[in-house]
């Protein structure tokens, strides 16, 4: 009976807005999922109470549906979410102030579970790729997440590098372009600034503005309302201006790609988040840009390759694996 | 009597000119050292046969005048010193052409020796540092070498992060300045021609150049006399134009180590080489552009530090050292 049961993992993926659940089969199917609002209120203690009460409401319904269950751990990601503490510090999109004990917090509601573990974003997208994804087997990678902001992940001799104080991995946050664009952060010339999908935008009014580029497709949209899919169906419709936002941001993120490149020496480097959709025609310059970037003896070498995690269950997805990340490297 | 033997190993340091071969304690005290000339002819069989002969004999000397010794092992650093395959490949300074077997060369004349490993001089310096230095006990720390380029070996979780083909850590070629000075490797920009020796010195003429500084020190000598000695002592005599030169390239330095640092989050970064005599003068410049680089999360966290092994020495100790990093991963 016991080796019949379904073997899972509770994926929880905290975000500015809405936490999703999800109950993830071994497999990396999600047998069910539910989204919640985050908290907005700051109450870390209430917010944990109700998460705690809608996990076990939805393995419930998962048994009662599908049979019986083993649940082997709980893994989530949330911005500043810190491994070795457990806790998410500061993070600026979030309304907890300060530093939550969150792993701890969630004990004290599963003090049956071993394993409940926190990281970031792309942290939980890198393990999830490693687990599920195109990164089966590999022992060196990169995961870069390209979205509101760029996160990313990077795995040295089959392990989640976190650094001296678990948060290694920011390559958003390095420096492209001394004295560039603002960063959210307070920085200035950050890799975000320019790869990700707010940073496409921006790039494509910096090309606007240049050629008062008045008839392209993409001087219709005001700046609060363009984004990256707009532009690149306006590229799809062959709009000057839009194919060459493409051309830059691919130049702007294998510059990027290949100074990580330089420090870790990964085999492949996967990509994902929205702006990713636009498939060759970001990842084609990209690639250039890449190898144009890299000494010699790292040419042609690395893959640069679209993250094979479906995008709609990846977060979960890649939070659950933490779990199983966990117990392999026990 | 086998307890009171000395433990050493072989330490072998192979650069353009000269290569250095060491007999190292266990300790890390050198017992006994010769320099050598690198071969010029381009006949890596011939050297490595030399190589040998003077390794025997030096061991030799040794055990007449300071007692019987073990050797548990041959370690080496060369320029592009390919860790997994014990290769040199295509180093442009040495004049062995395309990829040389090295360690399997040796093997033939040291069969009795189970422990043969090379790697880059950067890497075999954070080893030393690891095993000898500042580094002692550290679980993720990164090594700066400032020559006539910028080397770099970074440790995650203990371990010396080669990637997966044994090249990572190349800090010193990352893009600083997108379209930046033109590096010896073809690209632009990179972090060593703005923070190497030679990086310091293009620095000074830049601003003797923006100034018209007829009148500073750093006048009086030609583009290929003035090095990194005289513009710290220039600016220790109160040169104007030198003590800027100290400003700019911790500007610099403090960017690229940020930048390493947002990737694996180490607990310390060491500084070695030639340009970090001038002390304070460069690191307290490089601590405050690397405190400003860095997410919040990050500030006040990481120790910038000269390196604590002895310049002669550090090269051969730190090659040595490789053996001993080789059996603890065992």
């Amino acid at each position: 009976m016991l080796y019949s049961m379904k073997q899972t993992a509770i994926g929880i993926d905290i975000g500015g807005t809405n936490t999703v659940i999800g109950v993830v089969e071994r497999s990396g199917d999600v047998l069910l999922q539910k989204s919640i609002p985050t908290a907005t209120d700051g109450n870390a203690l209430a917010f944990v109470e109700n998460l705690s009460g809608e996990i076990r409401a939805l393995v419930a319904t998962v048994r009662q549906t599908q049979g019986d269950v083993q649940v082997n751990g709980i893994g989530m990601d949330a911005p500043n979410g810190n491994y070795y503490k457990g806790t998410i510090e500061c993070a600026p999109n979030l309304s907890f102030k300060g530093v939550v004990p969150f792993v701890d917090m969630m004990r004290t509601h599963f003090p049956e579970q071993e394993t409940i573990v926190l990281t970031n974003d792309a942290n939980a997208a890198a393990i999830g790729e490693m687990i599920y994804g195109g990164a089966k087997g590999m022992k060196d990678f990169v995961m870069y997440t390209l979205g509101t902001g760029v996160g990313s992940g990077i795995v040295v001799n089959g392990q989640l590098v976190y650094g001296h104080d678990g948060f290694a991995g920011e390559c958003g946050h390095t420096t492209l372009v001394p004295n560039g664009r603002n960063c959210g952060c307070g920085g200035k010339g950050h890799v975000e600034t320019y790869c990700s999908a707010s940073g496409i935008k921006r790039t494509a009014f910096e090309l606007l503005v240049r050629d008062n580029a008045v008839h392209s497709l993409l001087a219709t949209k005001s700046f609060a309302e363009l984004d990256s899919k707009f532009i690149y169906q306006a590229a799809l419709q062959g709009d000057a201006v839009a194919l060459e936002v493409f051309e830059r941001t691919g130049y702007w993120l294998g510059m990027a790609i290949a100074n990580t490149i330089l420090h870790t020496s990964p085999s492949a480097v996967f990509l994902f988040g929205g702006p990713v959709a636009a498939g060759e025609l970001l990842l084609r310059p990209t690639r250039e840009s890449m190898e144009a970037h890299l000494l010699p003896m790292f040419k042609n070498k690395v893959s640069l390759q679209p993250s094979q995690l479906h995008a709609g269950d990846a977060a979960i997805i890649g939070a659950s694996a933490l779990v199983y990340a966990e117990k392999t490297d026990n």
